[in-house]
């Protein structure tokens, strides 16, 4: 089966770490193509021409990209570990805040790194990581006693977001402000599944301090 | 049935359109409640906290916005006349276009507006709408013989990208070289579902003005 599903990505992008995640809890065997982003393969341009990036994955030579889109196509073809809700009403809840993460938490954390925490770009940050935070009341994960698929694209926020404030000196998530996101985040990167699938945290750094030009 | 589903919208709004069509499409009765986005109703704010936009879905008093995500939540409710594809294949790489368009096609073209047709934005929207131009090969819309969700999605294009290019005198979509968007763009307006969801072009294409500043 192995030959069956393969994945194009490389370690330090969290959005191929998303794809691991939902391949490893579901238990789907595949090839992990390691991919250099300043000499992409002749390969990952052919199956991903639009985006022209990771992650791709490939499924009996069907091409599919964009994460979010590639959970969604692994949640319908491999029923078991269910990555989204039954309910129709809670699944499209997580896809909000599955998009949300992307469309507006993220963007958000970023301009605060490239503005070096500006007092503006902070707090329009904390205003987005505050809907994240009042979310997980009463809750271990967003999906709930397990993970799910907003957990999954929060990765980004449990470990990514830390290693970017390290490497600037830049705190944003305080566990003062955000004392269930700060919980969430230390349940979530425990999971087994999830850890085994991180890459190391100085490599991050050091690839934040790469990004944002810092000595 | 009329009080179960609401939807807040207003005629202008093209992801409002789009659930519009939805609705009418798979025969939906609802209440439509027009908003004026200078002057939110607390309803509004309420049901969208986040986003405080249109459109919001008010189905059995449970809100739901974003318009993809209302679309697959529409579809996952009410089977009859399906907007996504069974196939997980297609139906995965339906979810790429309508992200796509939403994603990258629509701030290329916003862009090529606020740059007032400057030529390297010209070329960047060209560059996108040609991965749509491709798309349509041997086909009469995105979905084949029929509508799909890349199509509701691309009412935009359909329909509003003629309003800017009107408003500001700039011609993207030429029929030189984009001949089947042009013809699709014909083609879906002229759907009966389409044709009865559309606002008018007048208004439209003063809205553009005021947004790009044109006298």
């Amino acid at each position: 089966m192995a030959d069956e599903v393969k994945l194009y990505g490389f370690d330090e992008s969290p959005f191929a770490c998303r794809i691991r995640i939902v391949l490893n809890l579901k238990g789907i065997k595949y090839d992990f193509v390691v991919e250099d982003l300043f000499n992409k393969s002749a390969d990952l341009l052919k199956n991903n021409p639009v985006n022209k990036t990771v992650p791709v994955l490939l499924h009996k030579g069907n091409p599919i990209s964009e994460s979010l889109v590639i959970i969604e196509y692994l949640d319908d073809v491999w029923k078991e570990v269910p990555i989204l809700p039954e309910d129709a009403y809670r699944k499209g809840q997580d896809r909000f805040w599955a998009k949300f993460i992307d469309d507006k938490c993220t963007p958000a954390l970023l301009k605060t790194f490239s503005c070096r925490g500006e007092e503006q770009a902070l707090s329009e940050a904390h205003e987005q990581l505050q809907f994240l935070e009042n979310e997980l009341e009463g809750k271990k994960f967003f999906g709930g006693d397990n993970i799910n698929v907003v957990d999954i694209a929060a990765t980004t926020i449990a470990f990514w977001l830390g290693a970017a404030e390290e490497a600037l000196g830049i705190k944003v998530l305080t566990k003062d402000k955000f004392p269930k996101i700060t919980e969430w985040s230390a349940n979530y990167i425990n999971c087994q599944v999830v850890k085994d699938n991180l890459p190391t945290k100085e490599n991050l750094v050091a690839g934040f301090k790469k990004l944002f030009g810092v000595a």
